[in-house]
């Protein structure tokens, strides 16, 4: 009988590897992609791609068999044997003195990009209909390892503050905010929608674990298309029970972007260097009201309100600019928005009706969060949906959490490729999406 | 100015916080909802629900003001002022001597369902009617909290073996696998479908980052209605390049498989002790071919081999008794899948051209993986691609990859409701998805 054991799993190539077979001189067994070959006559530089980022390999002519060599070009797999050497310049502090090079796989066609550019110099169009192979170079790749680093961060302050992990589904059975902005699918013949926040299914599971989180795609079919919207997005989600201030989501959002921001300075210095990225640091974030914060931006900037309702992206950019300029904050909460602009289970605030313990929070100019306190009362909810013109009737299931009891509870969405785009300072979204959906593109 | 600090962040009551209480002599402050109350004359318990399970609280009716007291019901929810006592027979280790009650919220209508038992007694249809009740059960939370935990440690174990986590599109532009189970949708006038599988996208960041993982739903139009099937599902799914065999794959799988349940273990102790879950314990996991796999129960069992091509549900069943009975292992890879029935992208056995390096991973007579080797050549994707009647025109995105190089690679999809499922001893899969999606069921 043969068996398939845990106990020897493949090893991938690593830069902490290649220095401990540097520091105890033994040979070096590398496998990784030519990211590029600089030929300098005597001897050639291959520079090698491995999950950490670049190796630099030198090939000497004069030594060795040529023939693999000679077949070598960028993007073939090869397997390396070489000396490790401690170098400080090089990427990753080690350099590799090759020996013999072992071709794995061959590509058919000559990359049509040159990965070996820092900026890939191609537009935005040529870039995304080439995704597969632009994510191969050295920017992209950076910015995919610091998102990895983000969702890691939500993820482990989450874990650490009692909250759960959740997955809810994506197809659902009603239209659940209301809005037109909705994906639809025919489910053996019942109307399906694909779900646009699990706004209630969180809710629900407050119900069940108090504090809980989901990391998961929701699904905007708006139509248009703006350098900040996509239609399909990762939105990094928590709800928690007992607050007893609607401030007791954004504290807990504050403590959370801290953390995610100390992770990223300790376990991504190499890709926030290669782009350039200037984390933010703080130990607090500025908050305003909605109608304050229209109030300010018209006196200091002679911008003039003309929806009381909502804020203007350019609002959200005066806002920030305000806040930078006075404050030194690169974030700030917006607090308070209007009823009217806020969907049916925002809790009013007592002290002025007219609004509603809510919340955004603006990073550079642009809205990465929105949350508030839910209602949680019964009554309170069927008199809100009604005056908000909706039937409770079309809301039984959701209805069940009020009517058997929940406690005083909100939460927040977070888009994650918009706290990416501004982190990167990226002037598209879709430098933070793998294979970004828009309007147009569907592809790859 | 008004600032959000990280730095007093609402906490959440735990049995740790709970016994540290009770270490220091101080008095414990606590919240939750009523998961009971059991009147015992002179005092009262009140079992409260927290995140991490139920607290018992004793409520002295001779002393305190018992207003507060008579308004409690099952799903209030209160905070708590007591004294925390260490008392090892209480679930928790801890009990709560009530010095004074506060009524945060109440029902609108009494619970309709008796949280208290340990059975809820209901059958199935009506517990997926009242899953945002139900999931409040030790049970049902107990499945969902060791199903975060299975998720945790699938991410961990992949973090520190060099994977990059990804997040890739549901919405795609082609139906990639060719099949007729899939979601159509309209996409601004274009055809859209909902992803049955990442597959083509964790293959093309194998050329990004050499591993890659990813956890998210999967969907599946299929029309029957069985046990086992869930129309959408969280996919576990990794893939990985420079591999030597397909076999690495099942090493990796057999290794993560390990790490996750001394994970359970070590972390979920008490909620494995309640639903009676036991946990396999292994290092290593015996694998059969396919064929072979087929003549063995054939032999033993005296099974009549009806499709040479496929495993049946009793056929699955059948092996995995097999390898019980036999070698005393609740796991067993079945490996050498038939071309005929394996997708266009899994690579054929150089030894004999009708099967292919796949495998499958059976748990307890179900089916929970589907992994293999996939064609990483250019010619050989496109003539494997016409040899299965596909037009490679029709897969330029994807060939892509092929064709600008790509190592030797494979990966693996793993059923985290199905593993679930199993691991809980369910009948019925339904359990392991908070809201499942089925046939018949689109809400809640």
């Amino acid at each position: 009988m043969e068996y398939s054991s845990g106990k020897e799993i493949l090893q991938v190539t690593t830069f902490e590897g290649l220095q401990s077979y540097a520091e105890k001189n033994q040979q070096a067994i590398l496998h990784g992609a030519v990211h590029n070959i600089r030929d300098m006559g005597n001897f050639a530089f291959i520079v090698l791609r491995i999950p950490a980022g670049l190796v630099q390999c030198v090939w000497d002519k004069s030594s060795g068999d040529q023939t693999v060599f000679d077949q070598l070009r960028p993007e073939c797999t090869i397997e390396l044997a070489g000396e490790s050497h401690l170098e400080a310049r090089a990427p990753g502090g080690v350099e590799i003195h090759v020996q013999q090079i072992t071709l794995l796989s061959s590509p058919a066609e000559d990359f049509p990009i040159n990965l070996s550019r820092r900026e890939l110099g191609i537009n935005l169009d040529t870039d995304l209909n080439n995704r597969p192979l632009t994510l191969r170079s050295g920017a992209m790749r950076a910015r995919f390892r610091i998102q990895a680093a983000v969702v890691r961060g939500f993820r482990e302050f989450l874990d650490a503050n009692g909250f759960t992990d959740i997955r809810t589904p994506k197809i659902v059975g009603g239209n659940a905010e209301g809005g037109t902005n909705v994906f639809r699918l025919d489910y053996f013949g019942k109307k399906g929608f694909l779900a646009q926040s699990p706004q209630f299914y969180k809710q629900t599971m407050v119900g069940v674990f108090e504090r809980v989180y989901e990391i998961g795609p929701v699904f905007r079919a708006e139509k248009h298309s703006t350098n900040r919207h996509l239609n399909e997005y990762i939105s990094l989600d928590f709800e928690m029970g007992y607050i007893k201030s609607f401030t007791d989501i954004m504290d807990m959002e504050t403590a959370c972007l801290i953390y995610i921001f100390d992770l990223l300075r300790r376990d991504c210095a190499r890709e926030c260097a290669a782009l350039g990225v200037k984390i933010p640091s703080f130990t607090e974030i500025p908050t305003v009201k909605f109608r304050d914060a229209k109030e300010l931006i018209a006196a200091e900037y002679g911008h003039k309100i003309k929806d009381p309702y909502d804020l203007e992206p350019v609002e959200e950019q005066l806002i920030s600019r305000y806040f930078k300029e006075k404050y030194n904050s690169e974030l700030v909460f917006v607090t308070h928005y209007p009823v009217k602009k806020r969907p049916f289970y925002a809790k009013d605030d007592p002290e002025d009706s007219h609004f509603t313990l809510s919340f955004d929070l603006l990073f550079r100019g642009m809205e990465i969060t929105t949350g508030g306190q839910r209602i949680h009362e019964y009554q309170e909810q069927i008199d809100k949906m009604i005056s908000k013109g909706l039937d409770p009737e079309g809301f039984t299931n959701y209805l069940m959490i009020h009517k058997y009891g929940m406690p005083p509870h909100g939460g927040l969405g977070l888009g994650l490729e918009r706290l990416c785009m501004k982190l990167f300072d990226d002037n598209n979204v879709r430098y933070s999406a793998l294979f970004p959906r828009d309007l147009n593109r569907l592809e790859p």
